[in-house]
C-alpha cells in the first residue's frame, strides 16, 4: 500500500481529504497541528503524531522515521498564530529566511523546506478533483440580477486583494463594499458584514491569480454556509476550477433551506 | 453675526467644528442626527434641531426657516444605519437618482439637493485649517526601519481600499495586512487589528485620491488614538495636508504615554 504522509490543520478540510486518500488506498501518516486538527483526524491514521505549529523538527522526523516520501497540506493554519509562534531551530531558520510573512512566502517556504528534507509536498487539489467548483448555480435559487451586480462589485475587491496576498472575500450589498478579508479568515469576514449591514449580503471568495495548489486552495463547505446563514447572507460565488467545494449535497440543503444562492463562476 | 448651518454626526469632529466657528463669531444653526450626534452640541447653537438621518425635510426647513445660506457637514454617519434609513419624501427621491450607495456617492448627491434648495455646502476643512495634519512626526518616539518598511505596505494597501471608494484604513504587522476597512469604520479596524496579531501593529489612514472636503475628510483625534492603545497599536500615519488632527496636545500626550508613534506624511 502506498504510503502519504498529510500535515492536518484546521476545520473538516484534512478529514475529507483523509477520507478520500483512504478511499483510493493510500496508507496515512499524518501530523496534526496542535490547537488547530480535528482530534477526529487521528482515525485515518497508521500513524500519528500531534505537533505545535512551531515544530518543524518533530514533523520532519516522524515522517522520515514512517517512510513518508510524499506529503499533503490541508486544512487552514490560523495567520494569526503565526505571531504567537514558538519556533523550533529549524523553523527560527525558515523564519529567518523569509523576506515577508505573507501567508504564500511562509508556506512557500516551508514546502521548500520539506522538499530539501526529501518530503515532496503535493497538490491538495489532485486527490480531490471531483470536488473542484463548478461553473454552475448548485442551489434551486439563482441569483437576481441586482445580486449579479454585487457579484461583479465584490469580484473586483476580492481579486484586489487576492493579487496583493492579502485575502480573498468580499462582501457586497446593494453597491456597497461592506467588508474585506484580511487575517481575519473568511468566515469572520462574513459575520462581520451579517453585523454591519444586516441581510442579504454577497459574498464572493476568488483564488490566487498565481496560486499554489500545494497549500493555496480556496474551499467552501458546510462551516462557509453555516456562517452564511448566520449572516443572513444572500449569495455565495466562488470561482470554477480553483476552488473545492467540500459536503456539497448538505451544503446545498442547507442553502435551499436558507433561500442561500451558492454559484460557481469561471474567471 | 453671520449664520451658519452645521449638520452634526458622530464623535467629537462636529464639537471642534462648532468651537471653531463661534471662536470665529459665527451664529449656529444646527441640526444634529439622530443617534450620531453628541447631545453637548445644543450648547453652541442659537437654533437647533434633531432630525432622523432621512428627514431631510425636517433639516431643510429648519435651515430655511433659520435664514442659513451656507452650511457644514461635521462628524460620521454610520455607514451601516444607511441600511436601516427611514426616508422622508425628499430622502427616497434622494436614494432612488444615486448611480450606487457608496458614501461618496451619496453624500455628493446630498449636497447636490441642499445646494439646490438655496444651501450652499462649505468645505468643512476651511475653518479648521490649522489642524490639517502636518509633514512630520508629531511623538517623542519616530517609526523604526521595520515600521516605516509597514507604513509603506499598508499605506498602499489603504490607497487600494480609498481609490475604490471603500475605505480608508489598512493595519500591517510584520509586512502582513492584518486588516482593511470597509464599513466598520476606522476604530473597529483598528480593533480587529490588535485582536487578530497582537500588539505592535501599524495603522495607516489615507484620503480618497479625488477627495471632496465638503464631507470627506479623514481625521484623527483622541478617540483614534484610545482605540490604538487598546489595540496596543505601535504606529498612526495619516496623510498630512489632507487629514485633520484634532485634539493634538491630549492626543500626543496619549499617545507618548503609550509609546505610540504619529507622524503625518505627505503622499
Amino acid at each position: 500500500m502506498a504510503v502519504i504522509g498529510l500535515i492536518a490543520g484546521e476545520g473538516s478540510f484534512p478529514i475529507l481529504v483523509a477520507e478520500q486518500l483512504k478511499k483510493q488506498g493510500y496508507d496515512l501518516k499524518i501530523a496534526a497541528i496542535e490547537n488547530h486538527a480535528d482530534k477526529k483526524i487521528e482515525e485515518y491514521a497508521s500513524a500519528f503524531i500531534w505537533a505545535h505549529i512551531g515544530q518543524l523538527k518533530k514533523s520532519i522526523d516522524f515522517f522520515k522515521r514512517e517512510n513518508v516520501k510524499e506529503l499533503i497540506l490541508a486544512g487552514r493554519v490560523r495567520h494569526a498564530s503565526v505571531f504567537s509562534i514558538k519556533p523550533d531551530i529549524k523553523a527560527v531558520k525558515l523564519i529567518a529566511s523569509l523576506k515577508d510573512k505573507k501567508a504564500a512566502t511562509m508556506l512557500g517556504a516551508l514546502c521548500d523546506l520539506f522538499e530539501k528534507e526529501g518530503l515532496k509536498i503535493l497538490s491538495s487539489v489532485e486527490p480531490l478533483e471531483n470536488m473542484l467548483f463548478r461553473d454552475k448555480v448548485y442551489t434551486r435559487r439563482k441569483p437576481s440580477k441586482k445580486e449579479i451586480k454585487d457579484i461583479a462589485l465584490a469580484s473586483s475587491a476580492a481579486r484586489a486583494l487576492s493579487s496583493r496576498d492579502i485575502g480573498q472575500t468580499a462582501v457586497v450589498k446593494d453597491g456597497v463594499v461592506v467588508a474585506l478579508e484580511a487575517m481575519e479568515g473568511t468566515d469572520m469576514c462574513i459575520l462581520r458584514a451579517g453585523e454591519l449591514a444586516g441581510a442579504g449580503t454577497v459574498v464572493v471568495k476568488v483564488a490566487r491569480p498565481k496560486q499554489d495548489t500545494r497549500f493555496d486552495v480556496p474551499i467552501i463547505g458546510l462551516r462557509t454556509v453555516k456562517k452564511l446563514v448566520r449572516s443572513g447572507a444572500a449569495v455565495l460565488c466562488a470561482e470554477a476550477g480553483s476552488s473545492l467545494f467540500f459536503e456539497q449535497e448538505e451544503s446545498v440543503r442547507l442553502a435551499d433551506e436558507n433561500g442561500i444562492c451558492i454559484i460557481g463562476v469561471r474567471s
